[in-house]
């Protein structure tokens, strides 16, 4: 179900153990041959994919297409709240739906540099809120939900930033708004045994750079080697897992207080 | 133009002069008849109907979906930020628009809620920040484009909540949304010489309330005199005013600075 | 009766029915020809007018003189708070009211920078604490109590800034205050169909500019067909509205929960 | 000089160096048999008679009736900001008063509650400011000038709260509003050796409590000895003591930087 | 070299390429058979065997024992700032040495509940300061530095809280502060395909919940498993690739602007 | 007792009006002959030496050595919060202690710029939060325990900076840190009839300034007449003064609410 196409008495009688999902995007620099919008294009994709299968056994909310892409803004077109504004932005989204009576609420991440902050607002939130105690909040970056399996058919190891698999997917989805002719591969300015700037997964040591510094055109990877068709694919295998996510979510057990009751 | 649809590249190279638009809606209840998505509906036709015939002339940026809406939190299904939170947004918005260059900037308001945290943002933006002072911030609410104009053929003086206007509008854009035999037209509970809780153009004083204090269904003014023609009308001519002041504000000279300078 | 002059027992006896009054000034440039004070000025002998009348009908509180204009601080003398501090600012002191237990609360402002951070005040307020929401908190701006009435006998149509209107009443409250030698009448620099910078009331689009983008010497409007006459006549007319304002409010009913209780 | 009833232009072209003064007051409760107004009452009438002695030797703003009173709001009437809000109100009228070109302001305090709050703005400022960083600001809470000149003739020996001290004042300079029937002397719920709740100044640890914590009637001291005569010959010594320091302080010499720059 | 014992002269002739070392403990409950202070000594522990070794190559701060371990509250002794209030402090650390002249900094981590909220701080320190932009700013918590070679002789596969790593640990670093008698392994309260809560990194879902919705004792993992002879391994391995993190981080090339410059 | 050494089930256990002892240190520049630690050195040895006279009559945390010291910033090697922050911190830390259940806290300062943020904060407390409302919250400055005392055998009148007093201790303490042969003693830039920058504590007004305008070397007073003699003597008189203080809080009675209850 989409969420903004409810009344709000429908939503008061809807079951509240139904997983709400919040996709969220970004508008920030892709590189000379990707669109601004690459970001929420593909979450967007993704989610209503899951959504068209799981009908009435999920909520699915319109992406929110402003991300926080601060370390893109020395690229012109980038649009972004600060992470820490972005923190509060989340927060208040999981606020409004938890005083609607859910309890599994799913922010459906795909933009890296949403991470962070989600992580932080949930973390400030489930601590500081009474509301949010006996909630599931989740935070779901679609490239994390079955790396292995969407590594399959790439000739690169995993997502980064205008890469082979985001050029793919948006070569799947509006070929109208790739040139191809003007994607590049360049190499990065810092990788080395510690930091793995292409793939952050498998760093051991995190640094905080902004993107100017790490690479001239504003892309990462190999976007040459991209293609609609491993687009689809790529595609098809993320809302498979994700659909599988949201059903077994849907079941999970309630999680009492355990330990110690300070009230 | 779409701003979403292009690359960094060709963002940098754009007339800086165009006067860029970002659409503000929200995600409110809308009574019983009508669907939480309703300004967001709205202001996104209006802006897309006037970035078609304005081309690249105009920057359109995707509408914010998320608005102020604390005071109709009560019903659920309401998604929001405080007022306070909301201006930060925008003031984020409004500087990675003026980051990239441009000094032409429209938020082009479909929510009455957002008009107050809006004119807040843009106050403050413009006094704080250096980046801020030579560019025109424009705050234009849909329905005072013209209200004269809009209210020709209307039964009620105004555009309220919910109402005969907004129920027109969302018949004529999409009537399997709306659920005409659930709406209701039901009193002001506050409506007196000085305050007009539905035309709050015309209050000589401004009283600050929950929904749920003025209004049981969440509805004001009459949806049931509202249709699809209506609808279609209003829209036609506030895109008719869009336009118009779009083409102006092109065109509008330069404000250099005439007062004492302390710098 | 005037609030500072009660001690604390006296104020815990009082009817909580009674409307208190906060009147709202501002210490910021008004010309070559009007002191830094003429906005506290103003409200101020509007206040004790309307107390003088109402005596134990009204608590009135002493006028804030410090207002939100930093659009006017690139001229110097103006003492300034930024708006979203000036928003702090005015719910702490409606706070500190309610927690005396009023529950009918006005702020009478007597600066147009004011109105928008007060309106941000009061909407915040009434969304995010218990305490208020059972409130009446008002925002009455001196010269939109009855605008039709005040512009009678006068040559400009509305109050802007430093204008026919202000000029008016410092020659009825303090001429020696006033250098009409200096009193000049400016165009501005911006006046078009959809913005009216001496009237915003009439705007149809907002632009939020500073000061000195719009005015060299910092006044608006007609200074020049001032008179104290005018001022006095204007005066008395605004009091007669207040009056009879308060009056009323004192009357409203309660308004009680309609809406769902998400409680 | 008075600030407020300066024109713009007047205000630049002053000499810089002359002291600007802010007098913050409270509004606050002072027991049974004292008004609200207290603190701010006096420090407007040692303010205004220190100008009147000095004339265009110094720059007086008008009281800022306002102050951080928190822990005095169990008892209604009091109107307050929380420490931390009136610490940025007092950075931004600092702020204000330099970005008109001034170096030396002194925030002349009447209220024992906001020197912690002043304290904290100004340390804040001249670390965290350019503008700040070569200007004179000063700190002066009256009973602070010279408290051993200030307790001769008095039985108790310092300023508390609607003391032997304050209710001699407002003997002298509003009797009307004095009760001297409701004083009570109160034992104090907190003294001994090391916190002296009636003396601040001489204990050797600093407690944190509200007010009502520490008295019943909301008073302190020994309000009954006081006298419209003790409270004359305690006003013209304080401001013997202001007019003496704004004297001086007019000709300090500049402290141009000495230790290692970083810039 | 220790910080803490130079003095400001010999900070700034030191050369400004060496790494500055900051590390990050926590003080929180860890189950009823380790004290509050395990994650600050572990840290410590670590830091200062890697200044001996690498003396001048190196400056050492003393370790943080403040951070944030909001989830723990519900058991008693936890002392912790909320995520959002530790960013602040981290950004203001790291603002401190860079202000010095330092542009190598490594925040090394000991405790989980930092990660977030110190990469949310050097994220919006990179993208808002222009100080921070040409810097290397580096979050290296001590277990990730090489995962692999830290399981060596563990039974169990990766560090959690109060476990068999952490309880070998402190048997190794301070033996008289481990009851042993009270150590338990207790199962975790969700544990699933997608969510690991003892192992995060191997999650494909984030869930963010208080730590007594996950275990009653406060302890998570094997701590019966442990041993001293373990704790000292781990230790000599921790060390042993800090060492060497530090030592190629010393000679990392700089990393000048690549992509657009919007200065 | 050791708070970190402490596991939570023990601190539940605990007696609840034991004191609870937070030291309060520094790390900033100490002149050229002293290193950054002095004010951390000095507070950490007092507070041990009192633990280890009371034992389990107190809980002692570990030292904060993260101060406010933003005055001394441009002196490079100081890390600092500003004024504002550290209050939060403070904050923080003062409300985990109170939902652990104890009820009497000291924050056992060492450094003279943390004083009025420490103030700002517990006041701001107090009057927010219920929680704090029935605690004992108390700021101790241990020269301030008893300046008579502390006196004795010393040539100048009053602890300042790096000076004859802070010189002597860290001869006492730590010996191999001190280099006597760079010690200056130098004028003050400010010192006259109203301000005492060397003793502030009888300054009659409060000048706001950055180090590097009152000293070139960063030291003030009299180093040159330290010795560790000196030092030792001055440490056992402190300690006495502590525990003395400690022995009396723990014995105070309980202050319940006196005043009107608004509640």
């Amino acid at each position: 179900m989409l969420w903004q196409e409810q009344s709000w008495p429908r939503i008061r009688e809807l079951d509240k153990r139904i997983p709400v999902v919040v996709p969220l995007g970004s508008l920030e620099q892709h590189g000379p041959h990707l669109p601004l919008i690459v970001d929420t294009l593909q979450v967007t994709a993704i989610a209503e994919a899951a959504e068209r299968r799981l009908a009435d056994r999920v909520l699915l909310l319109p992406t929110l297409w402003l991300g926080s892409s601060h370390h893109h803004l020395d690229f012109p077109g980038t649009v972004s709240l600060l992470p820490s504004l972005y923190s509060q932005v989340i927060e208040s989204i999981a606020l409004s739906i938890l005083q609607a009576g859910f309890r599994r609420v799913v922010f459906l991440n795909g933009h890296g540099g949403n991470k962070v902050p989600v992580a932080q607002a949930l973390s400030e939130l489930v601590c500081g809120s009474e509301i949010a105690e006996d909630a599931y909040l989740a935070l779901a970056t679609w490239w994390e939900l079955n790396p292995e399996a969407f590594r399959v058919g790439m000739e690169t190891p995993a997502v980064s930033h205008s890469c082979e698999y985001e050029t793919s997917l948006v070569l799947a989805l509006r070929p109208d708004l790739v040139r191809m002719d003007r994607a590049r591969k360049t190499p990065m300015a810092l990788d080395n045994e510690w930091v793995k700037t292409e793939s952050p997964q498998s760093s051991r040591v995190s640094i905080y750079r902004r993107f100017r510094r790490l690479t001239a055109p504003g892309s990462m990877g190999s976007p040459l080697s991209a293609s609609a068709e491993k687009g689809n694919r790529l595609l098809a295998a993320v809302v498979e897992e994700l659909v599988r996510f949201l059903t077994d979510f849907f079941q999970w057990p309630e999680l009492p207080p355990l330990g110690p009751d300070l009230g």
